[in-house]
């Protein structure tokens, strides 16, 4: 068959890549066991909106996560780096009911930026706190919508100049049931248009290797 | 500082990677110029529900798609693979009403599988077809909930054993406005608690790098 032939697969959540963070979050009684600081990682998270800046995460009602949301209406959104990466597949698997996943992980709770009650994990690149709008039940999932109350990042990921540079991060990208780290830069928002040499200036450092 | 002291670096959609996809849409009447197949491109776009297979869309009220989406109700959206990367960036940033941008980019529109409306671009590896659910006014974007209806895959995409291998479908991934390939594989889902043989055997390619 020609390259571009088709084949109906099926229906199933196809769409990739999309991103994989760990969802912080604490109870009103963060020194109970059902209260403690907890994470669980989510491939179903994206960014939903730009002014305010919203984003949305489905979470299964019986996931612990959902409870502790659903108590204080808060959670962080951590971006997860190589260094990361076991960490959040941990968490993915195992249920925070009976167990501390940050204990398990070696990880550190740290209270989340403009948020009451989430914790956020020290060790993220990036933390996002979250403050949850509205919440859609879809079948499986109930989408949490959320707009985005602060963001806090590791101080090495600013240049001299102040400006973020995320691509320092090594972030992880979820693929079909498996973790990547980010690769080959192939362009950015309006290289198709740009001039020769904006193009240069910015994929220079890239077209080297 | 030490890596993970803390800098407020200000509300913005920062929630990265995320995916970046073609939404593909089309009026009730394809042959007349408001009409006619149109591609834009889409980074505020996940997974959102898995019983039943759901994903979001975000766009702006202004974009021509917004206006084709809500005549129709049906989109498609197609991943992004390494040679689709600059046209899918020229989608994003020139307008559909006045341009045929599958024209434009030397793309060819196909009717897409289980909808009455919408294409489906040829040259991308993944189609999604996708039913409007409902629709969240959220500020700057109007939020699509869509039920996924429809998946095709180009037929190299699929092993002897009918297995779908996205993997070899080069994907790109949009990080902090910028393109790149997806790069080294990290893990699977379950890796940090599987058996040492059983990540040897799905790691195995990638650790003879």
């Amino acid at each position: 068959m020609a390259k571009h032939d088709k084949i109906d697969v099926g229906v199933s959540t196809i769409l990739n890549p999309v991103p994989v963070v760990m969802v912080s979050s604490a109870g009103k009684e963060p020194e109970t066991e059902f209260g403690r600081p907890n994470i669980m990682t989510a491939a179903w998270a994206g960014t939903i909106n730009s002014e305010p800046p919203m984003l949305s995460v489905s979470i299964r009602k019986s996931r612990h996560t959902h409870k502790l949301i659903t108590e204080t209406g808060e959670f962080v959104v951590n971006l997860v780096s190589k260094s990361l990466c076991k960490a959040c597949d941990y968490c993915g698997v195992r249920g925070g009911e009976k167990e501390d996943k940050f204990k398990s992980c070696s990880l550190t709770p740290v209270k989340a930026e403009g948020l009451e009650y989430a914790y956020a994990i020290k060790e993220a690149p990036v933390s996002i706190s979250c403050v949850v709008k509205s919440v859609q039940e879809l079948g499986s999932h109930d989408m949490f919508i959320a707009e985005i109350k602060a963001v806090t990042a590791d101080s090495y990921l600013l240049d001299d100049n102040g400006k973020l540079c995320l691509e320092n991060a090594r972030l992880v990208a979820y693929n079909h049931g498996e973790y990547y780290l980010l690769g080959e830069k192939l362009g950015f928002f309006g290289y198709s248009v740009a001039p020769e040499d904006i193009i240069r200036k910015r994929m220079g450092k890239d077209k080297k290797k």
